[in-house]
């Protein structure tokens, strides 16, 4: 599979995604002013590995910093780099782990450049620490959200047709797959964890305007992968689920409020109320990580604005007239009770979130 | 207003929908293949207009056609035609009453050349009597459909904040405006008509993937007249409706069945779902010409699919992985039951459809 972003020893190789699937290209990065662009630009993106991306920003802002003025950088950096995008949490969590690395650092008697190289050795220690543990988390992610899409089919067996054998049918929308995470994906990983074990899936991927992640990114995954994807219009998913060709749909998420209220890609609300007119359980996985019990309620939830050019031309060529006003809302809130259930490395919540995303995040 | 269709004494001057909004081109129609591949390929588009260019199609075909030959050539045109777009309606109405015409002529006697000579007038005749008609017929819809939004205003005002002295706000999906017929169109009637009696309106227009109707067409037409436009994708719908920004979505139509299913571009159904979910109203704008009460439901309603490029590519550059399974309905049905009314040049029909829309037909 394809790794968005690898720490090659001195530098952050990123996939760029905004070439996909055109192109195969690598950027290396270097220092936190490119991390910073490169977050904003969307080269990576997806809450996971924009976490991931951001603490690396954070160790590259600060390695040749010398002792004397290395603290007031490090928070500088760390203030600098939560300015890239305001909706995903995973990004604040991330820097919030580093400055926890720095708190947390024992005091003892060592030369100032003693002490500085055991913060940059730890801060870098804790990036890679992330990689590692976000693909613990995607395969989590993927086992639990697998037992609940058998127990779907086996549900569907007992009441209708015989579905065991048959393929499972998913729907979803942006990008929650291997290239929004450091491993399997979110949303994606219960479908590569299933083909791993021999099971068949189909998947239907919103092509997700403006910048068609689902058509870009997610088909282009899941064909590198060996799963069989059908790509459709965003406006084309309530067909699909009212001809009764879903299973489930399953989405990924940038930030879970404390109450489940789900900021996600601009148009998941949508399918959210399709799926719902048309009975068709609607599941959000993502790790505890992009849960926000701070934050009570959706309303909460800062939205991004991104630019009008992103909407009204394609590669430069202009797809509507000159000059018109555009709204560009980069996310939407899915209110709690459209969500089935969420899928998290630490197991399923279910409805009432308030109770059951407090006790997972308690697992911590 | 610019003209989507116009008679020139010799041929018929479309519009070509196509390169809008970066050019302004006009085609010259000389022949019924042409007019084929005109429609085919949506040079002209919008249920009326397509009635419109269908019945100057099969004009065409025949202008030159000698008397021996005339009724057989006339039945191949009027059955070639009717193969250029499944779903629309008023394509099989307009080459109808073409037929119609045809099986209306008076007998006498004459000469051959004389009766062919009348038959050719009396077609051509039929056809700039459309033009006229659905003049007319726009008109109509408009008045009907703007007391329907005042009323609509006026119990706002009584309800809530004082909405008399504020904007309409409007949203639409893909293109029911003028440039979709050949007078004010069908769901901006209301629009174009509001606006010279001095009244304020602001339009939403959704996109309408894949083809961008909404942003291409709604949002330059909009813009020419003077009417404020916002361009939002159609995945942005939900988040505007949920915004309580809008007093109603007005759309147009391809279809009505008799119980009142409507087939229309394709992401009207989620709209419709949106709406409901947000109580917000729901109404279909069309000519009576676009009720089929032959088709009892819109499950009896043909629904055409488009070529997977339309979706893969834009401007010859591709949007998804090559060779990836692409589905792409051109249209689809919304139930009747997430119809809150349907505006007709006879007046508007509440449900139960099955009986106010067979009232408003009979008013032909």
């Amino acid at each position: 599979m394809l790794q968005p972003i690898t720490w090659t020893g001195h530098s952050v190789r990123l996939l760029d995604q905004t070439r996909l699937p055109r192109e195969t290209v690598y950027v290396e990065i270097t220092d936190e002013k490119q991390m910073h662009d490169a977050i904003r630009r969307l080269v990576v993106r997806g809450a996971p590995a924009i976490g991931v991306a951001a603490a690396f920003g954070v160790y590259l802002g600060v390695r040749d910093e010398p002792y004397a003025t290395f603290e007031k950088r490090f928070d500088e950096v760390c203030d600098y780099l939560a300015t890239s995008r305001p909706t995903a949490v995973n990004l604040f969590w991330a820097i919030e782990r580093m400055r926890q690395v720095m708190k947390n650092q024992p005091i003892y008697r060592a030369t100032p450049d003693q002490v500085v190289r055991n913060w940059k050795d730890a801060l870098r220690a804790e990036c890679e620490a992330m990689i590692a543990e976000d693909h613990r988390v995607c395969r989590a992610i993927g086992e639990h959200g697998l037992k609940l899409l058998e127990q779907l089919h086996a549900g569907a067996a007992r009441s209708a047709a015989p579905a065991s054998s048959s393929s499972f049918e998913i729907l979803t929308h942006c990008n929650a797959g291997g290239l929004a995470t450091a491993g399997y994906g979110t949303a994606l990983a219960p479908i590569y964890l299933g083909i791993e074990q021999g099971k068949k899936f189909h998947v239907y991927a919103d092509e997700t305007r403006p910048l068609l992640q689902g058509s870009r990114i997610t088909a282009y995954e899941l064909k590198e992968n060996g799963v069989p994807v059908t790509v459709i219009c965003d406006n084309m998913a309530p067909v699909v689920l009212a001809q009764k060709k879903v299973d489930a749909v399953i989405v990924g998420a940038d930030r879970i409020a404390a109450n489940g209220d789900t900021a996600n890609k601009i148009g998941t609300l949508g399918v959210a109320i399709a799926a719902r007119h048309f009975n068709v359980p609607f599941y959000v996985a993502a790790p505890t990580s992009t849960i926000d019990l701070a934050t009570q309620t959706g309303a909460g939830i800062p939205i991004e604005e991104r630019a009008a050019a992103e909407v009204a031309e394609f590669g430069a060529r202009p797809t509507a007239p000159a000059g018109v006003d555009i709204y560009n809302p980069a996310f939407d809130v899915t209110p709690a009770e459209l969500i089935t259930a969420i899928i998290t490395e630490h197991g399923v919540a279910t409805p009432p979130f308030g109770k059951s995303l407090a006790a997972l995040c308690g697992k911590k």
